[in-house]
């Protein structure tokens, strides 16, 4: 395993700093933690993006969510296939062995996976039709998004709506999962789908009495 | 879709406070990143366990890691099949597209997927051999470790070694994809294996002239 | 004072979040409460447990509940003997000084300081027996009502007896106290016994009429 | 038992609005608390008075704090002498039993309780040192405080010295107590004594390097 490198020193600094400070002030909560296991109260379902930070948004502790993240926070639909499916496996972790009481679905605005999807529906990204194209076949999920929203005129209200849709579809997703569907109908589990504008950090919920999301 | 909820008032009030601190005197920095868009310098891949906060270990702002969480924090091989990879899309899109210059796989102890493929493995969780079991048909990409550990006589031994076998499997993983490879080798991507002691808040790295993990 | 440490970051994030929202927007309200002095309306006795929230079930705003919290919501005897009586000086104070209308006692459910009077006069908590044992000694307080329900076949619905007895058994001992008892002659106090299950999160209130906890 | 009367209607109101609003979106975790027991992160001393809500100020969910609360949030020093202790029982529930990583003490501007104790030591409350006043003789544990104050001559700093010292009295006699005496020297547990000002709504918390305490 030669392909494996010490850490940069960079991180080696700030991983000192935290081991003096926010480690040392809490080592008996996580040593407990650590010999008692985690009982989360919530999954949280969000992008990679570098930008979002759900932990900080929510004030998140040690030992409180439990935090899937991929391209765009999406969820594909029940296909036990006997493949590898990483969202689903989480999925299923969370709300079979967990039994987490809520769980959030967490779009945001200036989404590339999102863009992605756009461009390649609309023509633009030729190269993320291909087969190979791991981005492309993830963003195949929102694909029927594109052409419902493709009425709207300006792109950037285009692309937002997209943004949402997002959420929208993976929730219905996830009520695709038989153990979702049960947990939900048990009234032992939530769904939420929430929106998170980067630049104004206003996060947004969806509503079910009027169908929109609106600010939090 | 009557089946989202509005968001619990235990995360109202967290978010409000967020948005009136932490936002708040970071308003300028988030309207850049939006405007801009992310340049996260390094990918990490890690679990979804609650218990482990890379951002926190790394003092991560907002824009400075692109985050990928998953069961175990595993890395699939290559298989460009025209099927939804979630972790191979996050992983070309970190590589590919934001050029990130480093990436991280981190495990952890106490790893409840790991312990998932052990007992899987050792006859000891029938269920999860089941087709229908997301935990298990991911946690499959562990079973080549448990086979090789299986000779350590103490479990709580054996785990540790699986925990930190899955680190450098994800990086062998790794390997396999053509733009992952191609990085490496023209010195524009690092790739560093490491583990978390959750309980004693230790971070060890994979060091590849001893083959061992040592701390940092 | 070497022994007392700064407060942990978890908890600062959370102060900050409040002062820049509940606060900031009831900053009138508790300045008045500062310089005019409490006058609240009712006494609540309930127990320490972190699963019971007596202000968020009766939505309590500062300035309402004068609350004393101690294991299992007890109150001891009138006993003037001149040492520390933490409980009776906080319903002295409450009836006396403050002059309360309402005095409420809130059992609960699964209540720890119950199952160890239970586990503890059935035998099978020796260590409870002990006289440095300050939970023991403090649950000696419930002793009678283990020899009342002993009778119960089921564990479960036992326990659940003395939780309920337990309250009627503080009630009965705030009437020995000379200045509740005047109060109460008087028309000035009333005495509520309340029960509530944690899990399905309703309140019992104890009825004269019947001699049973009803719902509310 | 005829002195228990019926719940005071604006109760029933309020239960019933919390149970339509909170309880029912957070019924999943209510019955998951009740099934699987409380794991409180921290203990919390404080006042009875009715403005100080920690659990308000700390974001406080069910389930993450136990709180005892008695006159002045005091602790009186250890001792097993078999009588009942309604506080130490509280601390050694919270230390022994539910292993709480912190314990924080809080006191606050315009205590009630040691003013009472300030006017008893000056000789202007003669009733509060009748053996038979229970809030003399629990706050017969902040005397010497008094005296070390005496000096200050303005009366409203004095007081405020006496809220600030019966913090730091609560500290020194939780160490009189084996149990939390052993579970600081391990590292299990941290003590923190804070200080609030209800009207300004500023916490401020005991700093060791200073011996001051300090804004958070």
């Amino acid at each position: 395993m030669m392909n494996a490198r010490p850490l940069p020193s960079y991180l080696v600094q700030r991983y000192h700093g935290w081991r003096a400070t926010t480690h040392a002030e809490n080592k008996a909560w996580y040593r407990r933690l650590a010999e008692e296991g985690q009982r989360p109260r919530a999954m949280i379902i969000s992008c990679c993006d570098s930008r979002i930070h759900v932990t900080s948004i929510f004030g998140a502790d040690e030992g409180e969510f439990f935090i899937h993240r991929n391209i765009a926070g999406l969820v594909p639909p029940y296909a036990p296939d006997g493949d590898h499916h990483g969202t689903s496996a989480a999925v299923e972790y969370a709300v079979t062995v967990l039994k987490v009481a809520n769980l959030l679905v967490v779009g945001h605005s200036n989404c590339g996976g999102v863009r992605g999807c756009h461009d390649m529906c609309a023509g633009l990204a030729p190269q993320l039709e291909e087969k190979t194209s791991f981005i492309g076949r993830w963003m195949d999920l929102l694909r029927p998004s594109y052409e419902r929203q493709a009425g709207i005129a300006d792109e950037s209200e285009r692309l937002r709506a997209m943004e949402k849709e997002a959420v929208l579809v993976s929730i219905e997703n996830l009520m695709t999962f038989p153990f979702v569907q049960a947990a939900v109908e048990a009234e032992s589990l939530t769904l939420h789908g929430l929106w998170n504008d980067i630049g104004e950090g206003v996060v947004e919920c969806y509503d079910p009495e009027t169908g929109r999301f609106m600010p939090v």
